[in-house]
């Protein structure tokens, strides 16, 4: 193995996808490493951290380096016997928690996985009821709950609608309808009536012509619907709707769902779980 | 503003999902103080920095606490006009880049906000593509893509199988169809067709009956379909049919999707992204 080759591992006594989520943007840092990644999820006890100890070890033995370890373990004992192992660790709790204790003048509770966790979580059942909305008011199936959407979703089919409103519906507990266009609504240039008494919820989804391209070939190879000159002809209609109806909207070509999700959110003045 | 109640800032020059991810774990440990939690997204040049600056020090005033900071911004220069706050700053990558780059032997690229963005991510494309996966194969619609899912979640009618499915998309990259459960496939304790030859792709949920009843009263209230009787039937029947055929199970009851979720991969030994 390359030295341009390293060992990560994620520990946690939980899901693990904290110790992930820090860790990955930290390794994003540096572009000229492979990192191979293993996630140890649910490390609860003495014994199951001796395994991971011993796992680290060998890997160190194999590789000549050190793996990279990742722990967001709470308990300090099941921390400590990670800490024993050879491994280089990155122990984001025991880095944290003091200086916050100091600061909050209160001991932490030291309790294992919370984050991910639904106790006492009433953030869960938002996220979950704005799940099931997303779904309920998918594609245009439905019209008539846009009363108690936080926004509307409009673009073209396949312009990353549905992924957008999955994942704030997941992630932030927002109620994401979305409704797509068809070529009736581009070629008069005017809102459907079932869009009208909700223009201030709208935002819009725009696409660069090839990629819709590539993406509709995938779903349907050769069709018209396709073609890049219906592409190029739907995404003419709706950016001339969007200006002419003045509806807030994004060029989604370079962005991640969680990009655009942000992005939307801090056009519309949206707040995380309907704060 | 009781000591109890402390105002926090998420900032970070990306979308601030890592920041609010890693500051919500080390939160969690602090019951007994309330969190007024605020993200700051794409704070990414010196301008918004010093507005930022601006925002926390009213805070400060205004609440006589510090606030505390979690920040992941990359740029030196802009960290630092952060760090010039009032605030008590838990300040993410100054403190860990450090170290990694003199165990990796080399400079971090300071790249903004890398991990949730596009750029070069080949796991993108896999999250994008399980996501149409997950929705498409939902609820059994269609069953005879399951030669390439990851799995194949069974259970009965709202024991939170399609959140599940999507999270594993999103979150994970897995390819995850669901089948529910007809009261024909529990009264024979038979397994369908559709499923027979991916028994080895099976995973069962399960949910105590008075939350599934709860569950169903709300999309359907006062109807036999969320009747306590019908849910106890049903889940005695789905258990029965679990244990014949030496399906693999969680009760859902008590855990979020994130821990369903990743329970199931350490039980079906799936890995992230396909690896």
């Amino acid at each position: 193995m390359s030295a341009s080759k390293r060992t990560v591992f994620f520990v946690s006594d939980g899901t693990g996808i904290t110790a992930e989520a820090l860790g990955r943007s930290l390794l994003a840092q540096f572009n000229d490493i492979e990192f191979d990644q293993i996630t140890l999820p649910y490390i609860d006890d003495k014994a199951k951290a001796f395994q991971v100890v011993q796992k680290i070890n060998n890997c160190m033995i194999q590789e000549g380096h050190k793996p990279i370890i990742f722990d967001t373990i709470v308990n300090q004992e099941i921390r400590q016997i990670l800490a024993s192992s050879k491994g280089f660790m990155i122990d984001i709790f025991s880095t944290f928690l003091n200086p916050l204790e100091l600061e909050l003048k209160t001991k932490s509770s030291y309790t294992v996985g919370k984050s991910h966790s639904i106790v006492g979580d009433t953030q869960y059942a938002t996220r979950i009821s704005a799940i099931n909305y997303a779904l309920d008011n998918d594609d245009g199936i439905k019209t008539h709950h846009y009363d108690t959407a936080d926004v509307v979703i409009v673009g073209v089919s396949r312009c990353g609608k549905t992924p957008t409103c999955l994942y704030l519906a997941l992630q932030f507990g927002i109620r994401a309808a979305n409704y797509p266009f068809t070529e009736d609504d581009l070629d008069d240039l005017k809102l459907p009536n079932s869009l009208k008494p909700y223009k201030n919820k709208l935002f819009g989804l725009s696409i660069e012509p090839e990629r819709l391209a590539a993406i509709r070939n995938e779903r349907k190879p050769n069709s018209r619907y396709a073609s890049f000159r219906q592409c190029e002809s739907e995404i003419r209609g709706v950016e001339a709707l969007f200006a002419k109806e003045n509806i807030p909207y994004l060029n989604s070509t370079h962005y991640s769902i969680e990009e655009i999700s942000t992005k939307l959110m801090a056009e519309c003045d949206l707040n995380r779980f309907g704060h």
